[in-house]
Protein backbone atom coordinates (compact mmCIF):
# COMPACT_ATOMS: atom_id res chain seq x y z
CA UNK A 1 0.00 0.00 0.00
CA UNK A 2 1.52 3.22 -0.50
CA UNK A 3 2.02 6.18 2.61
CA UNK A 4 -1.73 7.45 1.91
CA UNK A 5 -3.39 4.28 2.53
CA UNK A 6 -1.23 3.71 5.28
CA UNK A 7 -2.07 6.84 6.57
CA UNK A 8 -5.96 6.25 6.13
CA UNK A 9 -6.02 2.91 7.48
CA UNK A 10 -3.62 3.32 10.71
CA UNK A 11 -5.64 6.68 11.81
CA UNK A 12 -2.32 8.49 11.83
CA UNK A 13 -1.41 11.59 9.56
CA UNK A 14 1.11 11.28 6.74
CA UNK A 15 2.98 13.79 8.08
CA UNK A 16 3.82 12.21 11.79
CA UNK A 17 4.26 8.65 9.69
CA UNK A 18 6.81 10.40 8.14
CA UNK A 19 8.38 11.45 11.42
CA UNK A 20 8.39 7.70 13.25
CA UNK A 21 10.01 6.77 10.00
CA UNK A 22 12.83 9.64 10.55
CA UNK A 23 13.27 8.43 14.11
CA UNK A 24 13.54 4.71 12.90
CA UNK A 25 10.35 3.60 14.72
CA UNK A 26 9.07 2.75 10.99
CA UNK A 27 11.31 0.45 8.62
CA UNK A 28 11.23 2.40 5.23
CA UNK A 29 9.04 1.20 2.42
CA UNK A 30 10.23 -0.36 -0.22
CA UNK A 31 10.91 2.67 -3.05
CA UNK A 32 9.26 1.97 -6.25
CA UNK A 33 10.49 5.41 -7.84
CA UNK A 34 12.18 8.52 -6.47
CA UNK A 35 8.97 9.50 -4.55
CA UNK A 36 6.92 6.56 -4.14
CA UNK A 37 7.28 3.55 -1.34
CA UNK A 38 5.28 0.79 -1.15
CA UNK A 39 4.40 -0.76 2.53
CA UNK A 40 3.16 -4.14 4.18
CA UNK A 41 0.65 -5.07 6.42
CA UNK A 42 3.72 -5.28 9.26
CA UNK A 43 4.26 -1.64 9.10
CA UNK A 44 0.66 -1.02 9.33
CA UNK A 45 1.02 -3.58 12.64
CA UNK A 46 4.15 -1.77 13.69
CA UNK A 47 2.62 1.84 13.38
CA UNK A 48 -0.33 0.98 15.29
CA UNK A 49 2.35 -0.38 18.26
CA UNK A 50 4.07 2.89 17.86
CA UNK A 51 1.24 4.85 18.38
CA UNK A 52 -0.28 2.53 21.19
CA UNK A 53 3.16 3.48 23.18
CA UNK A 54 3.72 6.96 22.40
CA UNK A 55 -0.36 7.99 22.48
CA UNK A 56 -1.56 5.48 25.42
CA UNK A 57 1.75 4.23 27.52
CA UNK A 58 2.84 8.05 27.02
CA UNK A 59 6.39 6.19 26.44
CA UNK A 60 9.16 8.44 25.23
CA UNK A 61 10.50 7.92 21.59
CA UNK A 62 13.80 6.79 23.24
CA UNK A 63 12.76 4.30 24.93
CA UNK A 64 10.29 3.26 22.33
CA UNK A 65 13.04 3.33 20.09
CA UNK A 66 14.80 0.86 22.95
CA UNK A 67 11.95 -1.46 23.10
CA UNK A 68 11.39 -2.06 19.07
CA UNK A 69 15.25 -3.00 19.27
CA UNK A 70 14.28 -5.48 21.49
CA UNK A 71 11.11 -6.77 20.01
CA UNK A 72 12.83 -7.07 16.89
CA UNK A 73 16.16 -8.80 17.78
CA UNK A 74 15.36 -12.35 17.49
CA UNK A 75 18.37 -14.00 18.99
CA UNK A 76 16.72 -13.30 22.13
CA UNK A 77 14.78 -15.61 23.68
CA UNK A 78 10.74 -15.43 23.77
CA UNK A 79 10.14 -14.75 27.91
CA UNK A 80 12.96 -11.78 27.06
CA UNK A 81 10.40 -10.27 24.27
CA UNK A 82 7.87 -10.57 25.27
CA UNK A 83 8.64 -8.13 28.63
CA UNK A 84 10.47 -5.79 26.72
CA UNK A 85 7.34 -2.79 26.96
CA UNK A 86 7.52 -3.61 30.68
CA UNK A 87 10.92 -2.94 30.95
CA UNK A 88 9.99 0.62 29.13
CA UNK A 89 6.98 1.71 31.61
CA UNK A 90 7.49 4.06 34.01
CA UNK A 91 8.61 2.65 37.04
CA UNK A 92 9.64 3.58 40.44
CA UNK A 93 13.51 4.74 41.90
CA UNK A 94 15.63 2.28 42.94
CA UNK A 95 14.79 1.49 46.42
CA UNK A 96 17.39 2.64 49.71
CA UNK A 97 19.12 -0.85 50.55
CA UNK A 98 19.64 0.58 54.06
CA UNK A 99 15.76 1.39 54.79
CA UNK A 100 14.52 -1.01 57.62
CA UNK A 101 11.75 -1.23 56.19
CA UNK A 102 12.52 -2.11 52.77
CA UNK A 103 15.04 -4.65 53.81
CA UNK A 104 11.55 -6.22 55.67
CA UNK A 105 9.74 -5.81 52.74
CA UNK A 106 12.32 -7.66 50.72
CA UNK A 107 11.69 -10.13 52.95
CA UNK A 108 8.54 -10.21 52.89
CA UNK A 109 8.16 -9.98 49.32
CA UNK A 110 10.58 -13.13 48.82
CA UNK A 111 8.07 -14.80 51.08
CA UNK A 112 5.38 -14.47 48.86
CA UNK A 113 6.81 -15.28 45.59
CA UNK A 114 8.39 -18.49 47.67
CA UNK A 115 4.67 -19.04 49.07
CA UNK A 116 3.42 -18.51 44.94
CA UNK A 117 5.57 -20.79 44.34
CA UNK A 118 7.00 -18.19 41.61
CA UNK A 119 10.32 -19.65 41.29
CA UNK A 120 11.00 -17.69 37.77
CA UNK A 121 10.11 -14.72 38.96
CA UNK A 122 12.04 -14.98 42.45
CA UNK A 123 15.18 -15.69 40.50
CA UNK A 124 14.96 -11.85 39.08
CA UNK A 125 14.67 -10.52 42.50
CA UNK A 126 17.25 -8.29 42.42
CA UNK A 127 16.74 -6.87 38.61
CA UNK A 128 12.92 -6.83 37.96
CA UNK A 129 11.20 -3.27 38.19
CA UNK A 130 7.64 -5.16 39.06
CA UNK A 131 9.67 -6.69 41.92
CA UNK A 132 11.25 -3.27 43.00
CA UNK A 133 7.50 -1.80 42.71
CA UNK A 134 5.63 -4.19 45.03
CA UNK A 135 8.91 -4.00 47.56
CA UNK A 136 8.52 -0.19 47.66
CA UNK A 137 4.49 -0.93 48.26
CA UNK A 138 4.53 -2.96 50.99
CA UNK A 139 7.62 -1.00 52.68
CA UNK A 140 4.88 2.09 52.16
CA UNK A 141 1.92 0.42 53.73
CA UNK A 142 4.35 -0.80 56.48
CA UNK A 143 6.21 2.72 57.25
CA UNK A 144 2.83 4.15 57.41
CA UNK A 145 1.85 1.39 60.46
CA UNK A 146 -1.04 -0.70 58.56
CA UNK A 147 -0.97 -4.52 58.73
CA UNK A 148 -0.16 -6.79 56.12
CA UNK A 149 -2.25 -9.57 55.61
CA UNK A 150 0.26 -12.42 53.89
CA UNK A 151 -2.70 -14.18 53.27
CA UNK A 152 -4.69 -11.52 51.11
CA UNK A 153 -1.93 -10.92 48.93
CA UNK A 154 -1.21 -14.59 48.26
CA UNK A 155 -4.46 -14.64 46.89
CA UNK A 156 -4.06 -11.48 44.90
CA UNK A 157 -1.03 -13.73 43.56
CA UNK A 158 -3.04 -16.47 42.46
CA UNK A 159 -5.57 -14.25 40.77
CA UNK A 160 -3.12 -12.11 39.01
CA UNK A 161 -0.92 -15.49 37.54
CA UNK A 162 -4.43 -16.63 36.46
CA UNK A 163 -4.75 -13.15 34.34
CA UNK A 164 -1.00 -13.89 33.00
CA UNK A 165 -1.99 -17.36 31.87
CA UNK A 166 -4.90 -15.49 29.88
CA UNK A 167 -2.59 -12.84 28.51
CA UNK A 168 -0.14 -15.34 27.62
CA UNK A 169 -2.86 -17.83 25.94
CA UNK A 170 -3.90 -14.79 23.76
CA UNK A 171 -0.38 -13.97 22.34
CA UNK A 172 0.06 -17.01 21.52
CA UNK A 173 -3.31 -17.41 19.42
CA UNK A 174 -1.16 -14.96 17.13
CA UNK A 175 0.66 -16.84 14.07
CA UNK A 176 3.85 -15.01 13.82
CA UNK A 177 6.92 -14.67 16.24
CA UNK A 178 6.43 -11.08 15.24
CA UNK A 179 2.90 -10.88 15.96
CA UNK A 180 3.10 -12.67 19.12
CA UNK A 181 6.03 -10.23 20.50
CA UNK A 182 4.09 -7.27 19.16
CA UNK A 183 0.81 -8.01 20.96
CA UNK A 184 2.22 -9.13 24.08
CA UNK A 185 4.04 -5.39 23.84
CA UNK A 186 0.70 -3.86 23.20
CA UNK A 187 -1.04 -6.44 25.86
CA UNK A 188 1.60 -4.78 28.50
CA UNK A 189 0.08 -1.14 27.31
CA UNK A 190 -3.62 -1.78 27.46
CA UNK A 191 -4.06 -4.59 29.35
CA UNK A 192 -3.65 -2.07 33.01
CA UNK A 193 -5.65 0.06 32.63
CA UNK A 194 -8.37 -2.61 32.04
CA UNK A 195 -7.84 -4.37 34.61
CA UNK A 196 -7.82 -1.43 36.76
CA UNK A 197 -11.22 -0.11 35.38
CA UNK A 198 -12.71 -3.66 35.69
CA UNK A 199 -11.24 -3.79 39.47
CA UNK A 200 -13.51 -0.45 40.46
CA UNK A 201 -16.16 -1.17 38.75
CA UNK A 202 -16.40 -4.82 40.29
CA UNK A 203 -15.87 -3.38 43.87
CA UNK A 204 -18.54 -0.86 42.92
CA UNK A 205 -20.42 -3.92 41.68
CA UNK A 206 -20.04 -6.10 45.30
CA UNK A 207 -20.45 -3.34 47.46
CA UNK A 208 -24.16 -2.44 45.98
CA UNK A 209 -24.96 -6.33 46.15
CA UNK A 210 -23.71 -6.15 49.79
CA UNK A 211 -25.25 -3.11 51.43
CA UNK A 212 -26.90 -1.69 48.79
CA UNK A 213 -26.98 1.33 46.14
CA UNK A 214 -26.67 4.12 48.19
CA UNK B 1 -1.41 10.40 74.07
CA UNK B 2 0.40 13.69 73.51
CA UNK B 3 1.87 15.60 70.03
CA UNK B 4 4.95 13.72 70.20
CA UNK B 5 3.87 10.53 70.62
CA UNK B 6 1.38 10.86 67.98
CA UNK B 7 4.72 11.77 65.95
CA UNK B 8 6.67 8.92 66.62
CA UNK B 9 4.10 6.38 66.20
CA UNK B 10 2.88 7.82 62.95
CA UNK B 11 6.54 8.69 61.49
CA UNK B 12 4.85 11.99 60.70
CA UNK B 13 6.66 15.05 61.81
CA UNK B 14 5.03 17.20 64.58
CA UNK B 15 5.36 20.18 62.18
CA UNK B 16 3.57 18.55 59.69
CA UNK B 17 0.63 17.29 62.17
CA UNK B 18 0.11 20.84 62.96
CA UNK B 19 -0.22 21.44 59.15
CA UNK B 20 -2.88 19.10 58.74
CA UNK B 21 -4.37 20.14 61.71
CA UNK B 22 -4.61 23.83 60.25
CA UNK B 23 -5.99 22.29 57.06
CA UNK B 24 -8.63 20.40 59.00
CA UNK B 25 -7.44 17.01 57.67
CA UNK B 26 -7.25 16.08 60.88
CA UNK B 27 -9.65 16.91 64.21
CA UNK B 28 -8.10 18.77 66.79
CA UNK B 29 -7.30 16.42 70.25
CA UNK B 30 -9.26 16.75 73.53
CA UNK B 31 -7.15 20.32 74.80
CA UNK B 32 -5.78 19.64 78.42
CA UNK B 33 -4.17 22.79 79.09
CA UNK B 34 -3.23 25.81 77.31
CA UNK B 35 -0.75 23.81 75.33
CA UNK B 36 -1.07 20.62 75.68
CA UNK B 37 -3.50 18.45 73.53
CA UNK B 38 -4.32 14.89 73.89
CA UNK B 39 -4.93 12.42 70.53
CA UNK B 40 -6.49 8.89 71.12
CA UNK B 41 -5.90 5.93 68.44
CA UNK B 42 -8.82 7.73 65.94
CA UNK B 43 -5.87 10.28 65.82
CA UNK B 44 -3.70 7.84 64.75
CA UNK B 45 -5.14 5.69 62.02
CA UNK B 46 -6.52 9.10 60.54
CA UNK B 47 -3.05 10.74 60.36
CA UNK B 48 -1.85 7.15 58.75
CA UNK B 49 -4.61 7.32 56.30
CA UNK B 50 -4.26 11.24 55.31
CA UNK B 51 -0.15 10.28 55.01
CA UNK B 52 -1.43 7.37 52.67
CA UNK B 53 -3.66 9.52 50.67
CA UNK B 54 -1.10 12.73 49.91
CA UNK B 55 2.43 10.74 49.83
CA UNK B 56 1.48 7.52 48.00
CA UNK B 57 -1.90 8.53 46.32
CA UNK B 58 -0.92 11.78 45.70
CA UNK B 59 -4.23 13.20 46.04
CA UNK B 60 -3.81 17.44 46.52
CA UNK B 61 -4.63 18.49 49.69
CA UNK B 62 -8.45 19.60 49.31
CA UNK B 63 -9.01 16.24 47.19
CA UNK B 64 -8.45 14.78 50.62
CA UNK B 65 -10.49 17.01 52.58
CA UNK B 66 -13.51 16.36 50.18
CA UNK B 67 -12.60 12.34 50.34
CA UNK B 68 -12.86 12.94 54.79
CA UNK B 69 -15.93 14.58 54.63
CA UNK B 70 -17.52 11.28 52.68
CA UNK B 71 -15.58 9.18 54.77
CA UNK B 72 -16.86 10.99 57.99
CA UNK B 73 -20.71 11.75 57.06
CA UNK B 74 -22.42 8.68 58.28
CA UNK B 75 -25.55 9.43 56.80
CA UNK B 76 -24.02 8.32 53.64
CA UNK B 77 -24.51 4.46 52.68
CA UNK B 78 -21.80 2.33 52.69
CA UNK B 79 -21.23 1.73 49.37
CA UNK B 80 -20.86 5.31 48.43
CA UNK B 81 -18.49 5.76 51.99
CA UNK B 82 -16.51 3.32 50.35
CA UNK B 83 -15.89 3.93 47.06
CA UNK B 84 -15.16 8.01 48.05
CA UNK B 85 -11.70 7.26 47.80
CA UNK B 86 -11.91 5.74 44.01
CA UNK B 87 -13.90 9.17 42.94
CA UNK B 88 -10.83 11.25 44.28
CA UNK B 89 -7.99 9.23 42.44
CA UNK B 90 -6.76 10.63 38.70
CA UNK B 91 -9.66 10.30 36.04
CA UNK B 92 -9.47 10.35 32.83
CA UNK B 93 -11.23 13.27 30.90
CA UNK B 94 -14.81 13.09 29.60
CA UNK B 95 -15.38 11.05 26.68
CA UNK B 96 -16.27 12.72 23.08
CA UNK B 97 -19.73 11.87 23.15
CA UNK B 98 -19.62 12.28 18.84
CA UNK B 99 -16.70 10.51 18.60
CA UNK B 100 -18.29 6.96 16.59
CA UNK B 101 -15.41 5.14 18.19
CA UNK B 102 -16.73 6.10 22.04
CA UNK B 103 -19.87 5.99 20.99
CA UNK B 104 -18.68 1.90 19.69
CA UNK B 105 -16.76 1.51 22.39
CA UNK B 106 -20.07 2.58 25.08
CA UNK B 107 -22.00 -0.37 23.13
CA UNK B 108 -19.35 -2.79 24.14
CA UNK B 109 -18.88 -2.08 27.51
CA UNK B 110 -22.24 -1.75 28.19
CA UNK B 111 -22.64 -5.47 26.34
CA UNK B 112 -19.29 -6.76 28.52
CA UNK B 113 -21.63 -5.85 32.03
CA UNK B 114 -24.81 -7.79 30.91
CA UNK B 115 -22.48 -10.61 30.27
CA UNK B 116 -20.94 -9.93 33.39
CA UNK B 117 -24.03 -9.49 35.25
CA UNK B 118 -22.65 -6.71 36.92
CA UNK B 119 -26.08 -4.76 37.11
CA UNK B 120 -25.49 -2.28 39.56
CA UNK B 121 -22.35 -1.15 38.02
CA UNK B 122 -24.39 -1.22 35.00
CA UNK B 123 -27.27 1.37 36.44
CA UNK B 124 -24.15 3.62 37.11
CA UNK B 125 -22.64 3.68 33.63
CA UNK B 126 -23.34 7.56 33.23
CA UNK B 127 -21.03 8.91 36.13
CA UNK B 128 -18.86 6.46 36.81
CA UNK B 129 -14.96 7.30 36.20
CA UNK B 130 -13.90 3.59 36.35
CA UNK B 131 -16.73 3.28 33.64
CA UNK B 132 -15.59 6.27 31.48
CA UNK B 133 -11.95 5.11 31.63
CA UNK B 134 -12.74 1.53 30.32
CA UNK B 135 -14.50 3.23 27.48
CA UNK B 136 -11.74 5.27 26.51
CA UNK B 137 -9.40 2.30 26.66
CA UNK B 138 -11.59 -0.03 24.67
CA UNK B 139 -12.41 2.87 22.55
CA UNK B 140 -8.41 3.94 21.78
CA UNK B 141 -7.83 0.51 21.28
CA UNK B 142 -10.19 -0.09 18.65
CA UNK B 143 -8.92 3.32 16.90
CA UNK B 144 -5.72 2.05 16.67
CA UNK B 145 -7.38 -1.41 14.51
CA UNK B 146 -6.72 -3.89 17.50
CA UNK B 147 -9.15 -6.42 18.04
CA UNK B 148 -11.41 -6.59 20.77
CA UNK B 149 -11.68 -10.37 21.86
CA UNK B 150 -14.94 -10.32 24.20
CA UNK B 151 -14.28 -13.42 25.88
CA UNK B 152 -10.69 -12.44 26.98
CA UNK B 153 -12.19 -9.94 28.63
CA UNK B 154 -15.00 -11.22 30.45
CA UNK B 155 -12.61 -13.52 32.20
CA UNK B 156 -10.39 -10.44 33.31
CA UNK B 157 -13.55 -9.01 34.46
CA UNK B 158 -14.68 -12.20 36.41
CA UNK B 159 -10.85 -12.65 37.73
CA UNK B 160 -11.30 -8.82 39.09
CA UNK B 161 -14.44 -9.47 40.51
CA UNK B 162 -12.82 -12.10 42.56
CA UNK B 163 -10.25 -9.09 43.63
CA UNK B 164 -13.00 -6.99 44.71
CA UNK B 165 -14.70 -9.75 46.84
CA UNK B 166 -11.25 -10.21 48.57
CA UNK B 167 -10.82 -6.73 48.89
CA UNK B 168 -14.36 -6.44 50.66
CA UNK B 169 -14.31 -9.32 52.72
CA UNK B 170 -11.26 -8.01 54.52
CA UNK B 171 -12.32 -4.18 54.49
CA UNK B 172 -15.66 -5.92 57.06
CA UNK B 173 -12.54 -8.18 59.23
CA UNK B 174 -12.55 -4.37 60.65
CA UNK B 175 -14.83 -3.78 63.89
CA UNK B 176 -16.44 -0.05 63.93
CA UNK B 177 -18.15 1.28 60.36
CA UNK B 178 -15.09 4.31 61.05
CA UNK B 179 -12.27 1.41 60.98
CA UNK B 180 -14.05 -0.51 57.81
CA UNK B 181 -14.36 2.97 55.46
CA UNK B 182 -10.97 3.77 56.60
CA UNK B 183 -9.87 0.46 55.34
CA UNK B 184 -11.65 0.63 52.25
CA UNK B 185 -9.82 4.61 51.65
CA UNK B 186 -6.08 3.33 51.82
CA UNK B 187 -7.15 0.34 49.93
CA UNK B 188 -8.05 1.89 47.08
CA UNK B 189 -4.53 3.88 46.90
CA UNK B 190 -2.62 0.55 48.04
CA UNK B 191 -4.85 -2.65 46.14
CA UNK B 192 -3.69 -0.71 42.39
CA UNK B 193 -0.16 -0.69 42.58
CA UNK B 194 0.67 -4.13 44.61
CA UNK B 195 -1.89 -5.70 41.70
CA UNK B 196 -0.15 -4.20 38.93
CA UNK B 197 2.90 -5.29 40.52
CA UNK B 198 2.12 -8.81 41.04
CA UNK B 199 0.46 -9.19 37.03
CA UNK B 200 3.90 -7.82 35.88
CA UNK B 201 5.47 -10.36 37.99
CA UNK B 202 3.04 -13.37 37.03
CA UNK B 203 3.69 -12.34 33.72
CA UNK B 204 7.58 -12.48 34.06
CA UNK B 205 6.79 -16.27 36.00
CA UNK B 206 4.67 -17.75 33.19
CA UNK B 207 6.69 -16.27 30.00
CA UNK B 208 9.64 -17.92 31.83
CA UNK B 209 7.87 -21.65 32.86
CA UNK B 210 6.61 -21.66 29.13
CA UNK B 211 9.49 -20.44 27.13
CA UNK B 212 12.34 -20.81 29.92
CA UNK B 213 14.82 -18.03 31.49
CA UNK B 214 15.99 -16.10 28.50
Amino acid sequence: MRLAELSERSGVSTATIKYYLREGLLTPGRQINATTAEYEESHLRRLRLVRAMIQVGRIPVATVREVLRHVDDDSLGRTIRLGAALWALPQVAEPDAEDEFIQAAHREVEQLLDTLGWSNARALVTISPAYRSLVVAVATFRRLGYDWNPELIVSYGRLMHQAAVLDLDFVETHPSEAEKVETAVAGAIFVEPVLQALHRLAQKEESARRYGFE
